[in-house]
């Protein structure tokens, strides 16, 4: 394909048209908006509630609530989904403008479907479904009948909208979520900057100058203003779950074929051989809206629509009660964690412990993570005919910056054989019965980790993500859950001098950017890991 | 690797050595054994009750029961699995003297281990398991300590005997099965005639000029003769259903990684990077026979033992009352169906109708089947280093003769590529996305259709399994039922003088030989699968 001439013309226009969509009324003052930008170094997380654009009903509407309160609260017809749509139209438009984490926006649409489902409960007198009246975000991977997926290529942009939903989008529409806003995403997907050629760059809400990482970036930048209260990201190296905690929200990878995949849009070429796929997660404010939207998509029978999705019942499972048994993995030397990093993994393994808990060390027991992940990337890079390096040509637009970062060096310019592609089945073999055994022999509930060596980092600086990678690699299910922050006086104990940091540890640049943990289950037991994951959060809650 | 100058001489010696362990009281006298060769057109099937060797006790817990019901007798102590283990041990002695179905025999350790179970009845007063005391036969690819698995590879000779269990085999060993037999295949697992230069040919008990069916068929063929109730086979092309068909039993082909293939040996290279599992199914005389296996397995949580097992339980659902809708595929224009086959499947259509069921008819919407069964085949060729090649020349033995029937011709040389892998799941996910359209929107319970075109046919013939590649492409659950037989008389009707049968459809060379029909459920739905097949074998014996 040649190069379009003019794609920068093309990007604008595109960027433009989205812009619009957004009421006049609900833009920000320039004396707001002059102070965004990637290298000012301030969280933007209070302009929702200063900027005047929000009722006091619209404030406590997106603040006060997670997913399944309003859901209760909309269904029993205490509160409108109109005015619950309308706050979270409004509130994601304040966001887009401070961090610009949206790609499509469908607020028109959104407030028709939310009267919608206002009328339904006013007729029928039942909710329509386990979603009712709920706002939900997308990933821009998602189809959404007339909207445009272009998934930040810019070749993408001559793609029609899309003519049919994605089949998730499809099951929760029936269960009554209101679809209002698309998200930003990286060039490629394959890095954890949100940044492409058409929709420009996430950043952090925490703090401009940080990464709002990837490649969900813009629903875990969106979900944090809290313009959103519950969003679908996707997961094949940690996409769902580095955002998480860049941000500071909870998430979660469930296992793979549990969530239906059929009708997005990839960012490579489909019928990949590799052992690895992608995962559809949520992501949200509460464990148990995680749990809200496992149970509601499995229930409804996603077997039934997508000949990809596994026919496994979600099971009804009990709270956990007892003791529970954590394996504890600590790092990889060639990605030391970084001092808060250190730190908030030590407090939360404290807080497990000091609540009853047993945590077995699992550093020197575990397979070499590095080449684990090293292992999985070449999963990325079976395709000979590179797909999305044409879709990149195809438009003429550069690569972003982050690209360059995103990859293992070792491995530039490799490209396997059907040969070679059976030797890594036999090595991820070798990994995924090491891992079964510790976990059988130790009888672990979950495996306690940091879900990167570092808090968010500055723009472009983020690197290959390998604590992520690991649970992609296994199909383990896994959960980011947010947990204090970074914090210069409380780290500095945990600075080890001949730690090599990788990317630099910049204490005044992370200074305060949240904190996270990530917890691994056992694969098909999404449902025990979301039990664990509720006992963590209520662990840690309490911590504080 | 160098040839072995003396395969034969080492092959004969491991025949000896298997011959010698069945007791000189057990031998057939040679008037009987006169007789029995592959050319032989006869029955063996009233040999172990005319020949004297078995007791009236024997010959009744050897006949008149299935696993359910004996297991029920061990386990209340009614009868003793010494008892019923030693009639199965004379009767599979009987049997391997007729139709050579056995490469290893454990009878001296078979006899301890019954001994050990009714002890523990006796001592405990409970069973040891939901398997207490009952006989299991395992396809030689098994491994049981202390016992060697050649596989029917020359080759593998020079391997020491096992030094620990198959996963599979602990797990039932720990509910109170007790092994004693081993069954024959073929070299390299990939034809249809259980022959290799080890162990030699197994015969059809039905007709000896027949073939047992492969690549589980010394299971297929011991089962029939009533010596092993119950069975374990393998299944990646119909190995575990041509056997079934062939000898006129009952099996099933679960979905894949149910049941734990941990510690078996395989014929080939492992680490495939194909979108086809080889899938472990049992063998027996009754559907809930077929369920005692498959449950008391799952129930076990092989997940805990096995690290490729889904960790998914075995669901409990209720029997099934309702009518049924049936889809209905009659075959292909290329292999086309042999009389016998047409009349029998019509035959079942017709008593599933008339029993008030629903027949919807695929033939027309079905995507290609001989396209599919090429695309099958094609995954089994992806190893470019030809390992079983590698496996058979380092004896220097030679090919079994049906080696060169069993394949598509069309492939010969044929040789993926990496890029041509993901070409191939492209067109694999297009036939599954067909199927699991057919079946919802038609709403079917399960598909009616051939297990092959023919019954069981004269040695080497046997040809491409194109009716149960199928299934194994889709990883859709599939069962055996025998029904009716070949008969010349009632199937000239049947004889389309058109057709190109293939392989040759010869009257009188088939006449008698076992009808069968398949039938096909829903992924991950095994269970529902069995109770489809519970309804249709309950409608089939009545149907007579």
């Amino acid at each position: 394909m040649a190069a379009i001439a003019d794609w920068q013309t093309l990007a604008a226009s595109k960027r433009e048209a989205v812009a619009k969509k957004i009421p006049l009324q609900w833009r920000l003052p320039s004396s707001i908006l002059e102070h965004v930008s990637p290298t000012a170094d301030i969280s933007v997380l209070d302009v929702p509630r200063q900027c005047g654009l929000l009722s006091e009903n619209e404030l406590a509407l997106t603040e006060n609530y997670d997913a399944t309160a309003l859901v209760e609260l909309m269904s029993s017809g205490k509160v409108k989904s109109y005015d619950v749509t309308l706050a979270f139209c409004k509130r994601a438009a304040i966001a887009q403008q401070l961090v610009n984490c949206c790609t499509e926006i469908m607020f028109d649409e959104a407030l028709i479907r939310a009267k919608q489902c206002d009328d339904y409960l006013a007729k029928e007198g039942k909710p329509m479904g386990a979603l009712h009246g709920l706002p939900i975000s997308l990933k821009d991977s998602f189809n959404v009948k007339g909207t445009q997926t272009t998934i930040g290529y810019v070749s993408f942009l001559s793609h029609p909208p899309a003519t049919s939903n994605s089949v998730l989008v499809d099951m929760l529409f029936r269960q009554g979520a209101v679809f209002y806003v698309k998200t930003n995403l990286p060039q490629s997907m394959m890095t954890a900057d949100s940044d492409n050629n058409i929709f420009g760059r996430t950043m952090n809400p925490n703090k401009l100058t940080l990464t709002a990482g990837g490649s969900t970036g813009g629903e875990g930048a969106l979900i944090k203003m809290r313009g959103s209260v519950l969003g679908l990201a996707t997961d094949i190296a940690g996409s769902n779950r580095i955002p998480a905690l860049c941000n500071g929200i909870s998430s979660l990878k469930p296992t793979a074929s549990r969530i239906p995949f059929k009708n997005k849009v990839p960012p490579g070429r489909v019928g990949s051989p590799g052992s690895i796929l992608p995962v559809i997660g949520p992501g949200a404010h509460s464990v148990r809206d995680l749990e809200l939207f496992m149970k509601t998509t499995i229930d409804d029978e996603p077997w039934e629509f997508d000949e990809n999705t596994l026919n496994v019942p979600w099971r009804r499972v009990e709270p956990l009660s007892r003791p529970l048994r954590f394996g504890l993995i600590r790092g990889h030397p060639s990605r030391p964690l970084h001092p808060p990093v250190a730190r908030i993994l030590h407090a939360a393994a404290t807080a497990l412990k000091d609540a009853g808990n047993s945590i077995v060390l699992l550093d020197d027991k575990i397979p070499d993570l590095w080449e684990n992940a090293l292992l999985a990337w070449k999963y990325f890079l079976l395709d000979p005919k590179r797909t999305p390096v044409q879709y990149v040509n195809a438009s003429g637009e550069p690569w972003v910056p982050s690209i360059k970062t995103a990859a293992f060096t070792g491995l530039a310019g490799w490209q396997a054989t059907l040969d070679e592609l059976w030797d890594m089945n036999v090595e991820r073999a070798k990994v995924l019965a090491a891992y079964h055994d510790l976990v059988v022999e130790n009888k672990l509930d979950a495996i306690l980790m940091p879900g990167f060596q570092a808090t968010a980092v500055p723009h472009d600086t983020y690197g290959v993500p390998i604590y992520t990678m690991l649970q992609n690699l296994l199909n383990y299910p896994a959960g980011i859950l947010p947990y204090l922050k970074a914090s210069k006086q409380l780290d500095e104990p945990f600075i080890n001098k001949d730690a090599a940091y990788e990317p630099p540890y910049n204490p005044d640049a992370v200074e305060g950017a949240p904190g996270a943990i990530q917890l691994v289950g056992r694969p098909m037991k999404d449902e025990e890991l979301i039990e664990v994951m509720k006992v963590v959060e209520d662990i840690l809650k309490k911590a504080g």
